[in-house]
């Protein structure tokens, strides 16, 4: 195949659920041109409490459905899938696998002056320690402190964002964090940027947030633009949106993650791919 | 086969996950002779915000489990299954099956003098309007008053039960069933009772409040012993736990609704059955 055709192939994005959204809109912002496949798995959401061995099955699955949608390019935009199954499933795929911890690990790396990095996540991404062991092999001296924050997932998708609740429960979690006087602190769960303002609030000025999002899609944006696979921007691009159960919910809170409605959303069988 | 055998049976009792174990606490205290087998869905929790038709096939496997086990009786401990499957899936199978919803229902409506009830639960109880129809066909004069809570789950899993973050949330949430002013409240899902103070205290007084696990117990209580089928209390009874993946976290947070720890928890495949 040639350059041009490969460069026509759409990314495919594949998320536990609705999170993955938050890279999806900034693969949109930095790379307009490119025509999107997305999948949420919301018939199995959320993975984040699932044994490593059940997240590495469904991320098979998951990378499967976008082979068969011939993507020229997979983005496992989920920090639970990305921590425990991205390292064992990459080589079964010729695809290119991009995670969001290697992006996030490499800008925590770059921002932070003081060496002291905070992460916070799901449980699952917390406890495989995925941040930390990526931090310390670009920066043996950076010290890294974990902490899950599991309130916060349904949270976000409860609309809670800007309430009192939020902010004392954020308070609850991040007072560990604060105590150890990082400067830098990842979102390591594609929910987790719709609560930035209220995270940034309770940390304080001196640290600096890492949105994982934008730092996978800026990743891909580089790849792209090395191989000369980048579609160049045009009006008709095209995103696809398809999940594993009725599609009702995730329409519902995929606009707070997009700003803006999906028109048509298909449901697959996720368990068949 | 005998009566003496039939009664040696265990009880069968499953739910979505941890939930169910407020229902097994409270056949332990009403029925302290019974055997019981559970199963908890942890591989595959929560069901609350799936479509009826994962439910139902879920449910399905549940239930065959269940018979696997030469239960006597099977609860489906959980209001979203017997909300959303239980009419579908009962025709099955010889066995009985008993949900919590018909329990919780006879029990508000003999709590009521208003005629003005309210049912709290999961995205999918509510929506499936079962609480209300149960309600209404035992006295149709009743005026039923439905509200989904879907944060009050996760917040009993990590534990917020006695916090500010909690009372708010719940101030929030309950505000439009003080509004209505019904005198009885139905605690529609198993995590709800671990809340019984904050609602109880958001509500008022005058409101009663309904917990569906009790409810269920006692009318199981009164089956059993209407077909003579109770087990008489001995020492040597069984309680045996299953889930559908690690039991690590099913383990951590079955303390809270037993009261105790389960020194034994078996995983097994549910989706062979």
């Amino acid at each position: 195949m040639n350059t041009e055709d490969q460069r026509e192939k759409p990314i495919g994005v594949f998320d536990s659920g609705v999170g993955g959204l938050t890279v999806v809109a900034e693969i949109i912002r930095q790379l307009p041109g490119e025509n999107i496949v997305y999948f949420g798995d919301v018939g199995r959401t959320p993975y984040g409490g699932r044994s490593k061995e059940q997240i590495i099955k469904f991320t098979r699955q998951d990378v499967n459905f976008m082979r068969e949608h011939k993507v020229k390019f997979v983005v496992a935009a989920c920090n639970t899938v990305s921590a425990a199954a991205l390292d064992t499933v990459k080589s079964d795929y010729e695809t290119e696998i991009l995670g969001v911890i290697t992006p996030g690990a490499k800008a925590a790396v770059g921002a932070t002056h003081n060496k002291r990095v905070g992460i916070i996540g799901t449980v699952a991404t917390i406890s495989s320690d995925s941040y930390a062991r990526e931090i310390q092999k670009l920066s043996a001296d950076i010290k890294v402190f974990s902490l899950a924050c599991p309130l916060f997932v349904p949270l976000v998708e409860e609309g809670y964002i800007d309430k009192e609740a939020t902010r004392l429960i954020a308070e609850d979690y991040l007072q560990t964090l604060i105590d150890v006087d990082i400067d830098t602190l990842v979102l390591g769960c594609t929910h987790y940027p719709l609560l930035k303002h209220v995270i940034a609030s309770v940390m304080g000025k001196g640290v600096k947030l890492i949105d994982s999002a934008e730092a996978t899609a800026h990743e891909l944006a580089e790849i792209l633009s090395h191989n000369n696979l980048m579609r160049p921007w045009t009006s008709d691009t095209s995103h696809k949106y398809y999940v594993s159960d009725v599609p009702d919910r995730f329409s519902q809170v995929a606009g707070q993650f997009l700003g803006h409605n999906i028109p048509n959303i298909t449901r697959v069988d996720i368990t068949r791919y």
